[in-house]
């Protein structure tokens, strides 16, 4: 039984509370926030107990840690979390800043561990059945990935502002799904975005609408579009060309029903959003998290990872602004 | 060249004109309608020259001819085109009268040639392909039919009163489509129908809403579902469980555009309605019936297929009358 | 706190452990079967205890029962745990025997209670969806209703000689949803079944593919195909035509991915059976029990739904036999 | 009646045959080729005659002429024509090098009058409805376009040497798409590619996948995706999305069969090449342009929209080699 502290209790808390005290071989053992109440809610509602964060990682009987607070908050915590010996596994992004993600990084390599980031997406059924006929060869060759990744509706502007921006925190998750399926990082990053949904978003310097061209090594290419906004919901596909074929996962629906009358032949939207959507994929990542711990094998998602992720999120920033490409070894 | 006479200048007249001058090896020699007009007005169309019935009969420089005159009038020209020495395609149905219908292939047959009828769906590319994939195997011995065969509106009650009913005039279609795809007739014949979208047509003792089954004597089944009232469009499906898989075909499209917005995502309905969705079938027909006759070899739709497919509808208005199932035998 | 006591802890038992622990307002009090050592495993598994049948109907403290035992126990569990004050969920069939089911439903009706019948199928997300919009008049008035209802394989034959046949042990799932759907049972039914997957089956007097017609009232037309062996899964779909539309539940997948190759565009199979493709239903049907006992609300599937259900099985099982149509007031 | 010459009587020149003589309102007057046995050939076939180019451009009986010869005549015989005074309607693209192309148009322009360019796609059924749904504010404003269009197979190394590239050759059909649906034309493009396929290709200075991201003057963007091959066919395909909602184009299959077995859901493969896929377009290209002739009104597709999509392949061709977005402006 991995006895787990989560740190957060906010939205995506929640989501990981059901499937920490959904598995059987882990219990949520204590929650922290640094809204007390927020921690007392969540842990009444999953019979777990609130405690401090600093209490949970002196717990000698706590096992592992969910690390699900702010972003700039999670570099610290994974150093005190690995530094008390804790397993643990962090929400993305690793951190808004390269060099302290990197300077983290470089600290929990000396502790001789690693850290599961959370890119829930690699667990995703359809996205890991896709990756699964890919390693079986079906589609011979991969040589061009495209990602279509839009959100269903804005975030608050004050989101937005302390985000980092839409290259580091929404599109960080389609960068490591391309790392995930191209098997290894590109070498050139090149950028282009709006802000054709909100011009606040704008005038914060960020963009809402966006294209990213990867370029590897070996000449293949992907491509990632991001939207803030998408009217008709939740919109997460992927689609991979390869030497033999061709591989897509298309969105997940609502529903399986389809209405025919004399405006057309109509079916569900896709699920509104990720919490709904990714639901199994939080399950399965938690999983995964549990068994590698259980069994000393790696993580299936790691620190590096996330480190790669927030360098190529750099060079698409840099790329967006300054109008050409990036190669990911500047950043 | 087949130099082709078309006898009947109606909707489906110019149907099958389209075929015939668009055929490489055929022309369109001459029309006649009962209303020379009508005839006169086709011919112009394509080229071609009006002339009545009997003088196309009479004309040793015409090969072939093409029955699309009204139904009441197909056995006397399929008898008097024979006679004549014509090669004969007619539309179906071959009569409404059963015993007619028979007397007619008994004619034919002492003529010792055959004559093809026009069940246009056996052409169908989509239907085709799935008889290819079951004659291929790819199911395993077929097991349960059904047969979706939906109008998208009613015709003029005038046309339904000559119309033979629906199981003669609409359901014959998918009689046919049974036999051509289980590869026998049935052996009983059970029918249900209404008059839900006019009782008009149930005042006639007609009924525009079916359903029908059929048993063979290994034990397999097929069901046949008809409606005269779509309001998506003209719905026209099948779908075969074999003991390895099953076959679907399904309905044609108005054109390929998807949209998705907040009230769901849209395809495009079934194409309307027969001239637009059978169209490509009508000009298969058309080849296979100028192949069949220029090479000699049998017509892949006989007057026999004709006959079988009237006794199945003559079976089905008993069932319906009746309640009770009926032996094709016994009609 | 809904305290429940499992009566059953069989392959469906489990199913409803799981519904019953996963809902914020019920708890799983105690858990029986005939063979003690299988209550005490799900017990353990999911922080019960095991007990005797006696015990937990006995036991003033426990609130509800739900009975997932083997059919020829439902009636005379349901009479004593409604005798006992229990809130009663019950597995379907309600019994194999129409008389002893009518006997049942006369002796609840006594108590002035009702039971609750497990027709998983009406809390399917996309059924409930359809008939959502059925209700919401989106199509009109229905009038031709199709279901499609085919097992991934075949049953032991152990299990088929004791199941009751065909009509009560698989469609009477299809003649439920027909009753939901048209919102009222048929007044004929007429049924062809044959044993085409394996003889087996018919040497014991029961079929393996079938289909049955139901006839309503006002000329409503409803057509159930069953086969118990889909080689490509677990075949689950409705399909309802009416006045100004039609609605369709297609298949729930495995997941999303499609591949296309020189071989054809390939998308997932059909969820393979009943527990993972109506484990939401399950849920979803034990929140509504909780909920109705909960608000002291009617079910929202009740005991005379089952006894109707068995009623057509019962009279499809007769037509079958005899060939003939047999009106459902007859048996 | 339009008296038609078809100039160049190789594969499109059959296709236009096929057009020409297929309207009602047009004729197959002469054809010509730098090969006089294929304009033979060709005539014969359509019931033409063969002649030479001057004597169709000299022949004041004929009205119009269509353009099908190898691109680098394109320009010469455009000018020719129009000083002939015929109407012309000339395959893309005008020509491999823009200054040239530029020269044509203003030639053209000093003549008073206009040259149709033979943009098929813009006259797909699919990509107009889509077109039509735009303009009819269905998904709002249009923020983001995808274009993807990959061909089945390579074509011979001999073909691609003097093609003038993937973009002056492909992706010039999805440059005049992007302009059809986005109203102007692009700031900036910006272009990756490799011969991912067929080192040969690259040997030669060209590639054989390609992205390419089209930004426009108020932020909009728009990608376009080519490859020379997809095993499984031609892959056509737009998705436009846009401020209440996403536009998709999918592909067309080649029918409408769905096989379901143990090892999935197939369905047909996409059309296999332009022949079949654009069949119905390049009818209804013809089409608009007797009706634009016939009417003297402006033609859907312009010489002007030929030069920019010339433009904006020269600018992705340079692009591509310098590794930086290039301002159309700046070719």
């Amino acid at each position: 039984m991995l006895r787990t502290g989560l740190l957060g209790a906010g939205r995506i808390g929640h989501v990981h509370a059901k499937a920490i005290t959904g598995h059987a071989a882990s219990e949520l053992t204590a929650v922290s926030d640094y809204v007390p109440e927020a921690a007392e809610k969540l842990a009444a509602e999953y019979g777990s107990t609130a405690r401090t964060t600093d209490e949970i990682l002196a717990d000698p009987q706590i096992d592992a840690v969910l690390i699900a607070t702010s972003t700039d908050t999670h570099s610290d915590l994974i150093e005190a979390a690995t530094a008390a010996g804790k397993a643990v596994l962090c929400e993305k992004p690793v951190d808004l800043s390269l060099d302290r993600a990197r300077a983290c990084q470089a600290k929990v390599k000396e502790s001789g561990r690693d850290v599961m980031l959370g890119f829930n997406r690699r667990f995703d059924p359809s996205f890991n059945a896709l990756k699964q006929a890919l390693d079986a060869g079906e589609i011979g060759k991969p040589e061009m990935l495209a990602v279509t990744s839009f959100d269903p509706a804005l975030p608050p502007v004050e989101y937005i502002k302390v985000s980092g921006g839409l290259f580091r925190d929404m599109m960080i998750h389609d960068f490591d799904i391309a790392n995930f399926l191209m098997g290894e990082p590109p070498v050139t990053i090149s950028a282009v975005g709006s802000s054709l949904v909100d011009p606040a978003i704008g005038a914060e310097g960020d963009v809402d609408t966006a294209a990213v061209t990867l370029s590897y090594a070996d000449g293949r290419i992907a491509v990632i579009r991001n939207s803030r906004r998408a009217a008709y919901g939740y919109d997460q596909r992927i689609e991979l060309l390869g030497s033999k074929g061709m591989l897509q996962a298309e969105n997940m629906v609502e529903n399986t029903v389809v209405k025919s009358n004399a405006d057309g032949v109509t079916a569900a939207k896709p699920m509104h959003f990720f919490l709904e959507r990714y639901m199994p994929a939080y399950r399965i990542e938690w999983d995964a998290f549990v068994t590698a711990v259980t069994n000393g094998t790696p993580f299936p998602a790691t620190l590096a990872d996330g480190v790669t992720a927030l360098a190529m999120a750099e060079a698409a920033t840099r790329s967006r602004a300054s109008g050409a490409p990036v190669a990911l070894s500047d950043v």
